[in-house]
């Protein structure tokens, strides 16, 4: 593994050079004013990010992990049943975390490679007259097939069956690299992490909550203190924390919220999106294809590519590590060795790109794919050439 | 507040130049060899500095305050019964939480400025002749008072009650810089934490099992996903980490364990001693005294300073920061008002503890108090210059 | 030696946290508009710290050294005259560099302690009155002795003469830490040095030129390439750089001038005279004195203490290094062993001088002078909490 | 321009982690055994990878264009008459400083692409009877046209001529990078730069001395202080440095090199031929050749890519920079606008250079090249998927 290779890992990202330079600071007191200088402006930043005005912002020294289960411990009770659908690695984490929590979790099975199925969610929620689910949990985007659902969807689903259950949100490999409009889908609560779109190491779980989520809060019976939202609450007031925060990642996280700003959310979308859609047209060059199931499903963070029957996707990750020290995604679950995965969220170059696509030429053909060298990075050189502008010099 | 001067909290601690080098790397793919190459000697390092050969240990993505959740929610179950003595901040929250999450708490009142009771612990072991305690909670070394209790001792005590409880310990801000003995003390759990005396920034919790610990994780019923020692241990055997690990402060805990092990585990306590009989010693020549009650019971790693009649000591620290750049710790809950704290753990040279004694003279003096400006920087002088040798080396 | 003591040596200085992040960058091409981007602000920064509107400045890849070189080669030509008085080693080293270089110089010798002789320039300038003489060379703040020279009044004793020479300025030890005004001294050349009053790592010659020096590099012939000043102004014009430029010190420079500037000049002037007055107090505090031969001859930047008969001020410096790890400065040449050298220029806190009059205080008590441990100190806190205010609260 | 992506100019090189860490460091006293412990190991490392036992290493803070000016300035007095061929634009600077510093230059104008030619420099000094000549001046990587010469043969012509003069060598692109044995090649003095083989940022000049130029600089009548051997030599002795070092850049140095010989001189220099061929393998399919005359003056170090007629290189440079962010060379001197230049020195990884083939390939397409838009980048993957093995591993 090379520290001067990009990463092709569907997170953590490549950490942009003034974001490693802020998460690398001294030790500040956290009791006092010069960390509320770095926490409010962080706090701030992460709701325009969420797209919330009327949402909290709380943040836990932990990973999106963490984050999942601040949200079901702070708003549930033992007992409560929620409504999920399972069609890939990370909404299978989801799922197994409530069960482990004595939640009762109605799944809709779905088939890994589609997204959040809107009709059966409905169904679900529509046969639900005694309102017993309380909770909806949706993943934005699966990281483990690459394919994003359709969240508003979702909130309109649930509007249609005029059910209160509240709508919790995998954001982890969406938000801050994908639109994510918190308030205007209608999201409880939204869990992203620091190692996405936001260009961190990992070490920060980041939460939006809607006034409806906090207002769960105070009847959940759920055990909890390190992810207890109120202690959260209560010493933001004044600029603190509850106990020791992870300084240096929140100052990085200011500074990632304000770049984001900076270069504009919309900008951020399309330049992401202008990267993805040239890797798929290198993934279309190698004669293969996205796992996600439909277009309108494709990730614009990550793409699973399914290898051709008879190779094992995870060859080329090892492959690529130890030959060419290059990183990229293993399939995971149900689709270990049927894809390989490249990330594409967070700071890219066109430059960068077309490095992992290289380097994913080379391994395919070491490894007697049949594909020609040099296909799929030049249908990407097409594509980045004539789209460059605005969106290609975001990224610098 | 300046980055240039030290900082007097007790924890987070300053950053030695090559720890922050190793806990600010570029991105790896932490599913990879690379990763494993950099966690598996951290694991190793912190179970000689935690002094077991027997135990497992586990590092979360947080805090110390989560490492005592895990410890609890991993070994115990809803309704259990658990020993502690309040002492201090610290000790109550952990009993709190342990409130928090369902558990009983038998609790042994005892005076802040005290350290744990080890009559009344066996007391109250030896009252319990059906073993319902299943745990004693210790605080090692209580940081709001700067206070040490006597884990041996605590464990003696069981011993001569004959109670099989398991034994928890918080050496959040102990282990690394006072004697800690895991294996030879008959110790549990204990919870660690990255920024005190493994001079790290905050983010991570260092837990150290012991076979019994391991074992109650198999009965225990709290739930608990994202601290699941089972999740951990399982994926540890093969270098690997249940969800997304911060892999930069696992590097810099790599190079924080060789770099104490490289000193001597006996020097650095001994460094950490020498520097804080210096403080202690500038407190009497101010006339004033620890809050710890005898001086058998005082911290190497803290020392909370009683201020005189009709001062606030949180006055000491407010101006110390505004006029000075220097942070020193308020006095917390029953203490608040009545001490300020110098944090004297981690790292530190005698300069940069002179240059804390000198600064909290100058507030000292700018708020009334009856001290002489430079007696106490005299008295630390004085036994510094003649202290010095190997441990004054060692603090390079 | 520690890394984390601060150092005080009359340079380099303490690298403040934000320049140090500002050297350390990734390589840029220094042909390119990003260069420019970096290179004109630190340009144009300079100039102010400079005091000069109508003067050019040119950075060297170089040191203090290289920039005298750079002053007299571009300007002067074998046999030519220049009057210079050596009262340090730094006067001499110059002096000797222009014999070295073919010149004839005129030397006033003049007592180490003294600054410079203004009669006896003026009576030399005076008695050429075929104005042989083409530059007067002056040593502003001589770092060996820590003295100060009257510039303006040397350019005053020119003017009354009615010479025309030009005014040579080493400011190496000066610049950016004590008042300095280019164009209202009448300064023709001005030498500076990244790492004295600019905060930064040593490996920038700094030079500012008036009209009249720039006129001069068309006459002289001492041969010069690396350091001509001709290829500099024409590449400058275009935002260039004749050969490779240290782009990760210039950009440093560039955050330096900005600092600099952000504080005011004139606050800059006040916190370095504020810290050394606290120093001057310590001094006398232990019975001592500078070498200055009078108060109005005091450096702000650095203080060469002459230490009691039957002493040797090296040990001092030795012993700080060996047992305490800090760094103080030897005497040199003719004041070698009769003083120590005290640097307290860039960036200091009050907590960070304190810690270094401290540790003196220790290593002259091992060595058995007569002074009493936190003597010095308490004069200095004494100074340092009275005097507190703006100028404190700038150094943060 | 983007700090992402990696620059493809013929130095600075992209900085390794390692070194930049290396680099970035506090301030040390430079008087100290603390430097000592630093100098040594950086002189000692660099007469390894000069390939000399008999040599003196010399560093000064400058760059390599003062380094050619203390190679003749140290050795040679005016009216010295020195030989050297002209082919490109380092090899026309040397001669242009050589005559503003007073030297009689015995120039061999030789077309730019080709090397130093051999038969003539052999005839020149056999014509010099007289021995008049002092040095010749060889140019051992000419930067400009990606042509290295053959310094061995150069050596073998002046035995053959049997002629006394010296050797200078200027190695600034090749060192580090190239077959260089200074030794075993009879060369007196061999010029280099931190910025290209040492992968370090500008700011070093780097000297190897043989014992016949150390002798030289003896009878020299050149002025230098700055630049002058004798007082490096001397302070060398104990450790120490006439004027204050550039003490984070020889840091770095000492990591440098114990990189490069951790690796084997023989790996790096094979590594670098690896990459260079892919490059020139993907020249060779956009239908383009290097401006080097012959395939055994071909530089492993930088490319110059002749562009067809009708098309000005430095566009590509332009665009590249402006659309892409990324950095190519311009042509310079004669080959202005007839090429563009890729360097392809210090570390480098196949994805890397793929990164840069992938970039102009898209330059070229822009500004309507007939070339094919993936075809250099499939020669060239093609080439490093084939040849990969201990030397590709060698560059992580």
């Amino acid at each position: 593994m090379s520290y001067q290779n990009p990463v092709f890992i569907p997170g953590p990202t490549n950490i942009p050079e003034v974001i490693r330079k802020a998460c690398d600071m001294p030790t500040v007191d956290h009791r006092s004013p010069a960390f509320a200088r770095i926490f409010k402006p962080a706090l701030a930043g992460v709701k325009a990010v969420l797209g919330t005005r009327a949402g909290e912002v709380i943040l836990f020294p932990s990973t999106g992990t963490g984050g999942w289960e601040a949200a079901i411990s702070n708003t549930l009770s033992p007992g409560d049943t929620v409504l999920a659908a399972r069609f890939g690695m990370f909404s299978h984490r989801w799922i197994d975390m409530c069960q482990r929590h004595g939640l009762n979790v109605e799944i809709i099975e779905t088939p890994w490679g589609e997204g959040a199925p809107l009709a059966a969610i409905e169904a679900a929620l529509a046969a639900d007259a005694s309102h017993r689910i309380r909770a909806v949990l949706a993943t934005h985007n699966e990281t483990a097939t690459g394919v994003k659902s359709d969240i508003a969807g979702i909130r309109k689903a649930m509007d249609r069956a005029k059910h209160p259950a509240m709508l919790f949100v995998d954001g982890v490999s969406s938000i801050g690299s994908m639109p994510f409009e918190m308030d205007g889908w209608g999201v409880d609560i939204a869990v992203a992490g620091s190692q996405k779109g936001f260009m961190l190491p990992a070490g920060l779980a980041i939460l939006g909550l809607s006034p409806r989520a906090v207002a769960a809060m105070d009847t959940a019976t759920l055990p909890r203190t390190f992810f207890d939202f109120r202690d959260m609450m209560r010493t933001y007031a004044a600029g603190g924390y509850p106990y020791t925060p992870a300084v240096g990642l929140i100052n990085g996280l200011a500074t990632s919220v304000q770049m984001l700003q900076d270069e504009g959310l919309a900008n951020v979308y399309a330049r992401h999106h202008r990267i993805a859609e040239g890797v798929r047209r290198a993934v279309a060059a190698w004669g293969m294809r996205p796992c996600a199931a439909s277009s309108d499903l494709y990730s614009d963070t990550v793409t699973a590519v399914v290898v051709p029957e008879g190779f094992n996707g995870t060859d080329i990750v090892k492959l690529a590590a130890e030959k060419y020290g290059m990183a990229f995604g293993v399939g995971l679950g149900e689709v270990a060795g049927k894809v390989f995965r490249i990330g594409h969220l967070g700071s890219l170059t066109d430059a960068m790109m077309l490095a992992g696509l290289a380097t994913a030429e080379m391994c395919m053909a070491d490894l007697g794919y049949p594909i020609t060298l040099g296909a799929g990075v030049a249908a990407a050189q097409d594509h980045y050439r004539n789209s460059a502008g605005e969106a290609a010099k975001a990224a610098a």
